[in-house]
């Protein structure tokens, strides 16, 4: 197959295709997280994935067309982690907790995430732009719906959603990759508060004590 | 002047000398933040800043050295120009409004920050630590002491320091760097207001209409 570009289309189109595919973006992210994307090889990733450097021009056209492919699907394993969870939701505001929750876990079970997205903002700034304007739209979506529902007073603005990543970005480096000692509960409860307190409809007299 | 280890101190011990390390500081920003570390050269640096190879010797051992020196640098800048803005501010609450309005500007006026500080995190993971853990201590420092004043409520943890501190490295990016046009005054506000109805003791109805 060939697309308008005269460029061949890479998806694999058996099981066996999409595993082997699956194999090097594996075996991409251990090479990338070890050694950054400059020190990071195709040959190392073929060595940790077990397959020979032809199947790698089979799915890919270089490194940094993996590179590429491994930013986007990292961002999206860490939506479908956080989506099924958030969907549990008892409001709008728990949702957020939720998503904080989820991704606490997720980035202390997949610690090169940061290596991977953060050096994106060098090697492919798209993809990086990408990666955070979807998260932040997804953000903004849930926020307006919970509006909507009457769960978050006033208008939900990108300002907000934009704040609320910030706020999951830094928490999950410091809390998530850095030091995994405090309890992620512990952390998406005291920082889910601000949340509910700052923007929630609940009532709330400002005290954390009840919260 | 030699130290413990036999290396030179390159302290420049006159204000001539001050002033080329300055002029050499500034030219690598300019290096750094267009073609980041690794494109980035020593001449790059020194045809810039207008001064012979020699001179940046004097001063730095080499490329990581100056790299180093200059995300020590544009951090001490941020706190800088952040901190007198700050020591104006009404009460505690008010600090961060000002904190992120300062840093909005700053990152308005200074878009290479990012590039370079964020490249820290794979040229220098120490300073990158570094620069991230001392920013969340004076965040932290600041909630202690709004507490004590009875200014914020509940007990500031890291937690507080760390969400804020990444609310505004995420504001500032998006605000600040990728798209100004929103104004300044505005985007802390909102963001403020967040804040303030999430931590702060006024005893507000979680109404942003009343903030």
């Amino acid at each position: 197959m060939t697309d308008l570009l005269g460029e061949k289309d890479k998806t694999p189109r058996t099981a066996r295709g999409e595993r082997t595919r699956r194999a090097l973006l594996s075996a991409a992210a251990e090479e990338f997280g070890e050694k950054g994307f400059h020190e990071g090889s195709i040959s190392g990733i073929t060595r940790r994935a077990g397959c020979a450097l032809g199947s790698f021009y089979t799915y890919f056209d270089s490194k940094d067309d993996i590179f590429r492919a491994l930013v986007a699907d990292m961002s999206g394993q860490v939506r479908d982690y956080v989506g099924p969870r958030i969907a549990q939701a008892r409001d709008g505001i728990d949702a957020e907790r939720l998503g904080l929750l989820s991704f606490l876990e997720f980035a202390r079970s997949h610690k090169e995430i940061y290596r991977i997205i953060d050096e994106a903002e060098f090697v492919d700034q798209a993809a990086y732009r990408t990666h955070y304007e979807s998260t932040a739209s997804r953000i903004l979506v849930r926020l307006r719906e919970a509006a909507a529902r009457g769960e978050v007073s006033g208008e939900p603005d990108e300002i907000h959603a934009w704040a609320i990543m910030g706020m999951n970005v830094f928490l999950g480096l410091r809390f998530g990759v850095w030091d995994d000692s405090r309890p992620v509960q512990e952390v998406a409860a005291i920082a889910n508060a601000l949340i509910e307190r700052g923007i929630g409809s609940g009532g709330r007299d400002g005290n954390p004590d009840n919260a």
